[in-house]
């Protein structure tokens, strides 16, 4: 510790949004140089270092091979690919001195495709698993949480190749297995969860999530075993009802009703229905937003579901993507005169026209495309804006007298809700998206060109899986689901020192045997830090709690009477262990 | 063979100028991805992990402790210490979405210094050693020769804090015994050479060359020892001369005398000496260059050195860095009338205006800084331009008849020449710079105001060390230095691979003592790569010629009388060893 290249702060960094940020900073593990930019020192790199080795040896394990990509890239692979436009401002763009537009890659689908497709040519070559460790940037509008969401940040990101689609399973499956084994050698909470595919195109694909109050994903499980992002969450369409002698639709007079809740009370007021009251869930709610496009064309939305949910904008913003969600302003209103704030129903909505108009009757206001909860369905019967101020529909049947343009699920998941495979009521927690794991498909091999020989001597685009690791963030999530109060209590896998000795105490031979302690530690390979400080044993206590080694041994008073103590951060556990017998007791902690 | 991801090439790469980048590509270990900048392939990126795995060793060994800093970094730092502006365009500059000027960092001097100061306060806490393995980016206007010059390339980067000079001198001892350690087990032949400093600042340093043909350093050794890259050679000034007796300076018609050559000849013709004939040696040749600075502005400089020696552009560079020489054209003499092309004389140069023309008598022409070789002493004795066309000055006399505004050593150097020491003759070679060790000073510290408490209470201010080391560029320099016409020949510490196996022949057993013979060396923890190919023995030899690992292993025809064949990829011999004592042999070379 008096060589060792750290100092431990007393206060909170003022930029600090969370507990890991918080302890990784005061106990002087990284540094914030700009915004979601950080400087690892020795003891955060140590951490990185740890978990890219373990990350390393499985990915070697299951036969992935390591190659390393620039992360200067030149514009064309990307533009052929179409992510140049739709990643939008999250790319970070440059021009080089002769005015060659480059980026700071984001992620590196197009590299590993054209590289197999300047070395291979045959189904002969495949099955392959190629990957990296490296940095990537990502200009993120809101940089948070210190490593947790950055701009410059280091990722393993694997894809495999193969020829056809139960190949694709077979090395989808194999990365799954080695993910499991990473996460398990990291010693933390973690869960699988069913995730969106996002920006990276592909089919199925899951997430491995820190269990972290404090993480950006909430994500849903039920008793039965369904696990997913909220963001991923489907719900089944609901079974279409007869709306046989549900009345016509009528319009009413609806004067101070603008919230759903004042409706339904109106409602029940002068509308009463016979067999129960109307509640929320009888009303449809048509929210309109703004898509902003890659391109930077806008277009609008409404989006139709039942008045007791609201719109989950993370669901919509996953479900929209590339496009960014912005809000419908007066301006929109104003260029939009059949939508009426507060009074939008499905008649001024849709890209067909009113269907009550007839074939060439397409009125103003029609040409907002209109997209509904799963709850929509033929039969259902609502009340709902009439396009009017002051006046709601009722008894507007779906299929009957509207229609919409399609379905789309992005209502908030509450607690209870049912999972969709039947297994059950959903909880909810949230989570830190650590691992992501994808069937990508075709998609880039389609685009880039990648084909090669099957066994007939045909030409077939190679199908691809992607699978990516956040190493960096891998450091703040594991000490985020693990630090207390006190500071940082890492995994034995992960921590930059297996074993810190704290001499503590004014007497010669308390720093002598802490000394050889640690030089006997050192002979066996383990990692041992020696606090040798002048300090006080409290200031000492309480930077082994922050640094959060998992095993500290103090050595102090009790070694005049051949005693020291071991204590375990995570337990909290104090053992008082005979001194010469400290070291054998060290090494069977380390070997359990 | 069959698994790994590599393919060999038969032709050159259209744009490989040298012969290990030539190598590299075509064995598979790296690929083009723009200008300067290359993808990893496995065996590549073997050999660079296994350069950077002996720094880091050394680099430990030594004390030095290892974080990493960004590569995407905030302008402030370097705005501060005047480099946003003197890197000029070899800078890759860009903006955050927010607007905020950033670039991609050549060097990290400012951010090393600045987390120094964040973290230590006292002469207690040095001296000091950090150091970070990391991509750097550099906008080169001509990257060339694969990995020896590119844009984007991974350095070892070691900065040393001191409180006082002599701490410096001991710190940057350390660091030179460390890098002699680090250039020994790399295992090729290096030189250590005297060095400018170049736009870093600061005072001694020197470069560690890798001896190569197509380097792009020239160094010079004498036989007594003294080394040192041409441009950092300081040749002494020449003793001054009695010129007493030599003839008032007098200005002759010298028509058709447009080179130094004709003029000598001239010269002898028309105004002979007596003592001996004139040489290039008595004229004094005066160049002009235009100086661009960082900040945009140019500058003229004149340069007066004897008529038998050219300007060496590099050392003339390297001697006015920040700045870039530009051509002095035709635009620069109508703006400096008196200049004329061909007959500039002394008279029309120099700050102080016409020394003859009296105190206030600054005639148009001067104002142009004028620098003189150390040749140029007082007493020397000059045929030079007489400022007017078709004429020269003969007898102008240095500090009689004219004065320069200093000295700059600029000359080219010529094999022979004598070391600046005395230490002899020197002679010519070239390199490349794979290392440069520099006592740095206070130039970062001061600007970043870096201080600590010296032990009477007081503020100083640090005193640093900088001392790079070309990762990646390394991997190119060991091949350059140790290839040959059939391909890759590495060092044995340095190789992707310990042994290489080649199964040749088609009979079963051959495959099956090939591989059992691999499992064997892998379970004794040597590196084996095993050729299973089915592929013909000549295309297998060729390959194992080009990937170059130090020893393979021929198991083929000889098998089924008991004999294998090792062969050393750089003496090229080939010894039959009985098969059932191969292990032991190849475990026997492995460890010598």
């Amino acid at each position: 510790m008096t060589e060792l290249f750290v100092r431990t702060l007393r206060e909170d960094p003022a930029d600090a949004e969370v507990p890991s940020h918080r302890a990784l900073v005061r106990a002087g593990y990284i540094r914030r140089v700009a915004p979601g930019i950080y400087s690892w020192l020795p003891l955060g790199l140590r951490v990185l270092q740890k978990i890219e080795a373990i990350v390393r040896e499985e990915m070697h394990a299951m036969g992935a091979q390591e190659v390393r990509f620039p992360a200067l890239l030149p514009r064309e692979p990307y533009e052929e690919t179409g992510r140049w436009t739709e990643y939008g401002p999250n790319l970070f763009r440059l021009r080089d001195r002769k005015g060659a537009d480059m980026l700071l890659g984001p992620t590196h689908e197009e590299l590993f495709t054209l590289l197999v497709k300047d070395l291979y040519s045959s189904y002969k070559d495949l099955p392959l698993a190629l990957y990296q460790i490296q940095t990537k940037y990502r200009d993120e509008a809101r940089p948070r949480a210190g490593l947790l969401r950055g701009r410059e940040f280091v990722m393993k990101d694997s894809y495999s190749f193969d020829v056809d689609d139960a190949g694709l399973e077979a090395s989808y499956q194999r990365h799954r297995d080695a993910y499991i084994r990473i996460f398990d050698r990291l010693g933390f909470d973690y869960v699988i969860v069913k995730a969106t595919s996002g920006a990276m195109g592909g089919s199925a694909s899951e997430e491995f999530l820190a269990i972290a109050e404090n993480g950006e994903d909430t994500f849903v499980r039920s008793p039965g075993g369904y696990a997913a992002n909220v963001e991923a969450v489907q719900r089944p369409l609901a079974a279409a009802q007869d709306a046989t002698g549900v009345p016509a639709a009528h319009v009413e007079d609806t004067p101070d009703s603008p919230t759903i809740e004042t409706l339904v009370a109106l409602s029940n007021d002068r509308f009463p229905r016979d067999d129960r009251p109307w509640t929320a869930a009888d009303t449809l709610k048509n929210v309109l937003v703004m898509l902003k496009h890659p391109d930077g064309s806008r277009t609008p939305l409404a989006i139709g579901l039942p008045g007791d949910r609201e719109v989950d904008l993370k669901r919509l913003q996953a479900a929209v993507e590339p496009a960014e969600v912005e809000p419908f302003g007066d301006a929109e209103f104003a260029a939009h005169p059949r939508l009426v704030k507060g009074y939008i129903g499905p008649g001024a909505l849709g890209m067909g026209g009113d269907p009550d108009a007839g074939e060439d009757g397409v009125e103003p206001g029609a040409g907002v495309r209109y997209l509904t909860d799963p709850a929509v369905v033929d039969g259902t019967r609502w009340i709902t804006g009439a396009n009017e101020a002051g006046h709601h529909v009722y008894d507007l049947v779906c299929g009957r007298d509207f229609a919409s343009d399609g379905v789309l699920d992005v209502a908030e998941i509450r607690e209870g809700d049912p999972a969709p495979d039947g297994s059950g009521p959903l909880s909810l927690a949230r989570g830190i998206e650590m691992g992501h794991i994808f069937q990508l498909g075709r998609k880039y091999a389609d685009a880039l060109g990648l084909k090669v020989l099957d066994p007939n001597g045909k030409l077939v685009t190679v199908t691809m899986g992607s699978y990516g690791f956040g190493c960096s963030r891998a450091v703040a999530a594991v000490a985020e689901n693990t630090c207390d109060e006190r500071g940082l209590v890492w995994p034995r896998h992960v921590a930059p020192y297996a074993v810190h000795i704290l001499a503590t105490g004014k007497d010669a031979s308390v720093l002598e045997f802490a000394t050889r302690l640690a030089e006997q530690l050192d002979a066996e390979g383990v990692e041992v830090l020696l606090d040798d400080r002048k300090a006080s044993p409290g200031v000492k206590f309480n930077d082994a709690e922050l640094l959060g080694m998992p095993t500290s041994v103090v050595v102090g008073r009790g070694l005049a009477e051949g005693v020291v103590e071991v204590r375990d951060r995570a337990t909290g556990s104090r053992d008082d262990i005979a001194a010469d017998a400290v070291l054998t007791h060290l090494l069977g902690i380390l070997q359990g």
